[in-house]
């Protein structure tokens, strides 16, 4: 039978299709081999993309020229404009306002073919640290409410360049998913006076079962309902409404390299999608809500029944892509 | 400057990218060629289907045999079991149920060529007496809340078989998209004491600037904040709250059909997603909600923003979709 599940936070239903279940080699889909050719990531054409907002140089190099280990550049196709005032106005029964906002691209590596499940570890610490850097300067502007960071990895999760990359975009309103799951957290916090993030790792810790790993700091584990197979999250093991790992970026790097080599091991190479969600800025340090990342391979196709209703149907129930991923050997 | 607009029915915010303005042109994506073969919706293999639970037989044939026009089956692999109780229960902190509900496909046509776009009007008044005479039933079954009708055309659409087909969901709960619908339309109603629905389509009529096509009873248009270029809604020009369209089948045929063939004389067959939106049984008959059909041609990729934020990019206003529908040679 079927089973219909709920999350807590997000508020939304899942189907596990328990029956249809897929084993891991049933997905058909990976990223494609890189075709390579010009890349406006790769060392020797920094003139390429837009000046760099922030870059590591061990060498000490100039800016925009090699020798860079890390990068942050605007994007040069931006969804939101940083220039201008937001002018929220009505049209009447409808509303709108200027499209500002800051879309900045990070790029983890100067080296096009490694990902972020084969780059040395040091990459990543330095990719969180930049992530951390710039949400943190952007707050200091006072039209922007809000910071998401996501990577879209490979060609069917979105990614227009197969040269790896980070983007952020800093947003005039808080998000309505984020809001969502402040609005069910506070639901929560405000009934149970303890944090529903804390009180699921807590659960998940006793079970066993969804649990993926963990190392000092931060835990992975498999939703009690994802949105599609082998979803997961990795999440601070004591209550952070912040994103602000100060000395654990070492910690947050290996589990999360580990965990994508876990998935990329066992659902060989699936194009996927990794958000940061994080407390919105006027109210950073709270108790109810806990930053965590998501990771979500594209391994399902969203149709309208998805469309016309928010639930969502996932074929691999959760307990079995944990199982699948503490196994996987990497 | 790209402009942030707001849909006050779903209460979610898109971008509308003007800059990256596409032409319909832009869009590589088409419906592929039918590559036939074996087809168990086809005529002469009613065997390999689940037995037929409504059919349009106008030879008077046999059930489960050739001489239909339409038939509706149960899908033979269903989301959803119809055998069981709900059973909801809490696993800690969790909450879950057991996926009861219907899950049955409705096909148009016998012929494995034709689309809505392209098959006879009365094949799509039949089709949507079908729905109506689908939802009447299902609705007396008291574990359900909820229809949802939906079709996938097209395999970048999520349609797993190419012969065209609808297919119903009946759930024992209802859609998060559609509760919030109904919460933020019911809030308008108790703040203006009008159905929003109906304020919107005053207000497009007056400005003519999203109205695609009109009838004596629908109106198709271009929604203020569309998730995807091209989205388009058809809805009943006077209030509505449950479908059930007497009488009025073959005007709502005529301009689904319509509407079809803009989009695939415009965007060139793109594959689509259609979803009704009605209200839910409990409270069927209402002054605040307004049952509509959307279509949704598939023409951009979901990725780690769209995910992480519940914010969609269009990179198409509707004002121009609208327009080149409307010039539309079809």
């Amino acid at each position: 039978m079927p089973e219909l599940r709920k999350d807590p936070i997000a508020g939304r239903w899942v189907i596990i299709s328990i029956e249809r279940g897929k084993r891991p080699t049933d997905f058909g889909m990976r990223v494609s081999a890189k075709k390579g050719g010009f890349c406006a990531f790769c060392s020797g054409n920094e003139h390429t993309t837009p000046p760099e907002i922030l870059a590591i140089r061990p060498d000490k190099s100039a800016p925009n020229t090699p020798g860079w280990t890390l990068r942050v550049v605007s994007n040069k196709f931006p969804a939101l404009q940083i220039e201008g005032q937001l002018n929220r106005v009505g049209e009447g029964i409808f509303d709108k306002m200027n499209g500002v906002g800051a879309h900045e691209v990070i790029i983890e590596s100067p080296d096009h073919n490694l990902t972020l499940s084969t780059m040395p570890l040091k990459s990543i610490e330095d990719a969180l640290q930049a992530f951390y850097y710039r949400i943190s300067e952007l707050k200091k502007d006072r039209r922007f409410k809000y910071v998401l960071v996501f990577k879209n990895e490979g060609d069917a999760a979105g990614a227009s360049l197969e040269h790896t990359h980070t983007q952020l975009i800093a947003l005039p309103i808080v998000p309505k998913l984020v809001q969502e799951e402040i609005n069910n957290a506070r639901q929560y916090y405000n009934y149970k006076e303890r944090c529903i993030f804390c009180d699921i790792i807590r659960q998940e810790i006793a079970d066993k079962i969804r649990v993926i790993s963990e190392n000092e700091n931060y835990i992975s584990l498999a939703p009690f309902a994802p949105r599609s197979p082998f979803e997961t999250w990795i999440l601070p093991k004591t209550h952070e409404s912040r994103f602000a790992p100060d000395g654990q970026f070492p910690l947050l790097a290996q589990i999360l390299q580990q965990t994508l080599r876990q998935i990329d091991s066992v659902v060989n190479l699936p194009p996927y999608n990794m958000m940061i969600h994080i407390s919105p800025f006027r109210d950073e340090v709270n108790e109810y809500y806990h930053w965590h990342i998501e990771i979500k391979p594209k391994l399902t196709k969203i149709a309208g029944f998805e469309w016309g209703s928010g639930f969502y149907i996932n074929p691999t129930p959760p307990e079995e892509a944990a199982r699948f991923m503490r196994e996987a050997k990497i």
